[in-house]
């Protein structure tokens, strides 16, 4: 990463890496400014981040080396990506970088950088996410603002920005004023040109996604997986009862996404709203066990069932799908909700659990024993550098489709209907 | 598209506009030239392009303006995406075309311009396909080089780039030295993000694609579709003739891509390559019809063989696949090998179909009905505004598993094996 502070440096890196991970590709984040946070016992004020201030440059430097150490530690260990979350606003730093991981250890580097130029933004984003940080741990808000803009100063005097000219052997992308224009250049390779697709694709305006499964169907109440059956009865309730909810949040320009199958067209007849279906929002393909019950299945296919419990990310289904293929699948929804503004996606559980763990940043163990029960509404509002994932019942009776994971003891469901709210990726920086 | 003469214009028009008829967006090229040819008797010299050629450029004006109102009527008559293919160098030009497209007619407009600093490219450009133009019927080559560079100037002296300041609000590309560094405005909606990220991944370089179905199965033998068989006998003969064909092209740096299923694979084993196994390449999902012949299909489904036949590419098998997702499935694939190199990939014949398609244009009427026979490596080399395609038959024996097209009387094959060249899109400009 590279740019002044509050220039969304932090949230763009773990955002990135969240995506890269949930499409099979392994990713972490490196902040300087937590080695920092670790390295020396107390952020007081700007004073910190002047350049005449010896001691605590070297300490900087330090932290800086060794997260690159780090990240270079990781990538020799097997990971993919690491994303180098620090300013690096001159170019003797990137320099630095440069020949460490790319000269030296023969990594690709890639920047990513930040240009802000609209003071509405930067203010913004102070008052969002850096009054709150650890730094500024009882200082009062105007104090903390005051401070931090300071704090832009001291950097703002040495920043050397990513140059068409000078930096032109350098692969990068900078971005101007969340996404407004983007100069990129010299990508090489797949990841980095899928880094750029995915950074000129999302943005920031506040919106809410809804992921919704189908309203119970016959199938569902015979346990049964997958078919292209109808709604039961309380399916068709739960169906009204989304049509008000729906109605009752009165969102500007909500769009409906449902897949080809009937029962989630079914379940949004009632909404007043655009629809599109997309086939990339079908079930996980069940192959030969389509149609069976789970005890079928155990009872027809043993081994299969066994290695499904063993693995159940990567597990196929013969003549069908895993876990893994739908995530591939629904990358390009997952884009479209990015560009996108209110959503509510209506599909189904296996389905609902891909798009859940990009959301919630869930990894490939969690991912297929997620929780996402019928007649329930998953609100997820986009807050600080994650997602506020809310579950709201709609009280309408169901029959429970979930399968714990095997062997785990304690099977943990809320005992309270009604709201419930986990905060994901909380201000951690 | 902007940009002077000899920039790639007509190339990435015409190349775009493949990719997003296959993909399913409704696209069409409007070439000023075209209709200045046909406006005016002959092209003598240079001298028609200069500024001060009062009559010509009456001509060349009325050219853009018809163009423009043709572009106006099919779009509203449903296109959905118009290539305006001519230089629009000059700032009222694109002011023009702005406020006829978006401000009259509320159509988006988007601009593509290709800047090209490298002497190199343009001389290359200029004697790749300038000299062959019908401009410069029974010119001799040299004289065509001398006369274009001499018309490039006269554009030259007037020539306005897209400016990062002045033009702001446009929403634009401007693509350097043929994707060396790329510059990106406004993107605004689904298509125009498509389009970047597609104009991202293209190259220029000389290159060799091979589509190859696997070699003959003990299924083909038998007539039964999709599954998951072995080769027969005469499939592995195949595999050992294409392992000595690849290895008398002597490729650089060849990629081999197979699909997961296990006669993809086995008829590659023999190929000195590093292979990656995708399965977006897997044959098409036949649904409740995997594994029968066509007469079983035909016997338990009449109802679905005849709805097949009537719309083949559009025809979905019950709990499969159509065409037209198959071809959803695959984009992926074809963005990938826009962005290598030398590639072969072994596939099935649906695949092959699609990929075929795209890379010798052919629409969704005739894809369906392709034919790519077994034991045969379809060559595919760039050439000008398109693709030379070859098919090269290996001589070992091998059942056919062509259905031609119903009704239609004479069935096209080709009457001698061994080799067979169509140019696709040739010189049409
Ligand atoms: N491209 C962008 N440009 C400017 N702001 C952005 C961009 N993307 C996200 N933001 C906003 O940035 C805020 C978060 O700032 P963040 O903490 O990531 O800044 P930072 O650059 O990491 O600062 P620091 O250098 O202090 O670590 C969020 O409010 C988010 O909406
Ligand atoms: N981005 C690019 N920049 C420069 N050249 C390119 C680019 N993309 C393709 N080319 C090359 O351009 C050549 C084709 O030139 P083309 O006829 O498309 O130019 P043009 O800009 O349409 O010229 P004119 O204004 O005379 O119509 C091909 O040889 C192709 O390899
Ligand atoms: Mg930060
Ligand atoms: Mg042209």
């Amino acid at each position: 990463m590279v740019g002044l502070p509050a220039r969304g440096k932090t949230y763009i890196a773990k955002k990135l890496t969240r995506y890269l991970n949930w499409i099979g590709i392994n990713t972490r984040v490196f902040n300087v400014g937590e080695y920092r946070r670790r390295a020396t016992l107390q952020y007081r004020t700007h004073d910190f981040f002047r350049a005449d201030n010896k001691e605590a440059m070297e300490i900087r430097e330090k932290c800086a080396r060794d997260a690159l150490e780090d990240v270079c530690e990781w990538l020799d260990g097997g990971g993919e990506v690491a994303v180098f979350d620090a300013t690096n606003t001159t170019r003797s730093r990137r320099q630095l970088i440069y020949e460490f991981l790319t000269v030296n250890h023969s990594y690709k580097t890639f920047f990513v950088e930040s240009v802000c130029t609209d003071a509405r933004i930067i203010e913004a984003n102070i008052k969002e996410v850096k009054v709150t940080s650890p730094d500024y741990t009882g200082v009062n808000k105007d104090d903390a603002v005051r401070d931090f803009k300071i704090r832009i100063q001291h950097y703002a005097e040495f920043y050397e920005p990513l140059d068409e000219e000078h930096d032109k052997d350098y692969s990068f992308i900078r971005i101007y004023n969340q996404g407004e224009k983007f100069l990129v250049n010299r990508v090489q390779g797949h990841v980095q040109s899928r880094v750029v697709y995915y950074l000129m694709n999302i943005h920031v305006l506040p919106r809410t996604i809804y992921v919704v499964r189908h309203g119970e169907s016959d199938m569902n109440r015979m346990g049964r997986i997958g078919g292209d059956g109808d709604l039961s009865k309380r399916g068709d309730q739960f169906a009204s009862a989304l049509a008000k909810y729906v109605a009752d949040e009165k969102l500007e320009n909500l769009r409906v996404w449902t897949s080809l199958l009937k029962r989630t067209i079914q379940t949004t007849v009632g909404i007043d709203a655009p629809k599109e279906h997309w086939k990339a929002l079908n079930e996980i393909d069940a192959g030969v066990c389509e149609g069976m019950t789970y005890a079928e299945i155990q009872s027809k296919f043993p081994e299969e069932f066994a290695l499904r419990d063993a693995d159940k990310y990567h597990y196929r289904y013969p003549g069908g799908e895993s876990y893994q293929d739908l995530v591939a699948r629904l990358e390009p929804v997952i884009m479209e909700l990015e560009r996108q503004e209110n959503v509510m996606v209506v599909c189904h559980q296996a389905v609902a659990r891909c798009l859940l763990a990009y959301f919630a940043d869930k990894d490939h163990v969690e991912l297929p024993y997620l929780n996402v029960p019928l007649h329930t509404v998953v609100k997820l509002t986009p807050v600080a550098y994650g997602c506020l994932v809310e579950y709201i019942s709609l009280h309408v009776e169901c029959v429970d489709t979930f399968r714990p994971r095997p062997q785990v003891a304690k099977r943990k469901r809320s005992s309270k209907p009604g709201r419930r709210a986990l905060m994901v990726d909380p201000h951690t920086v």
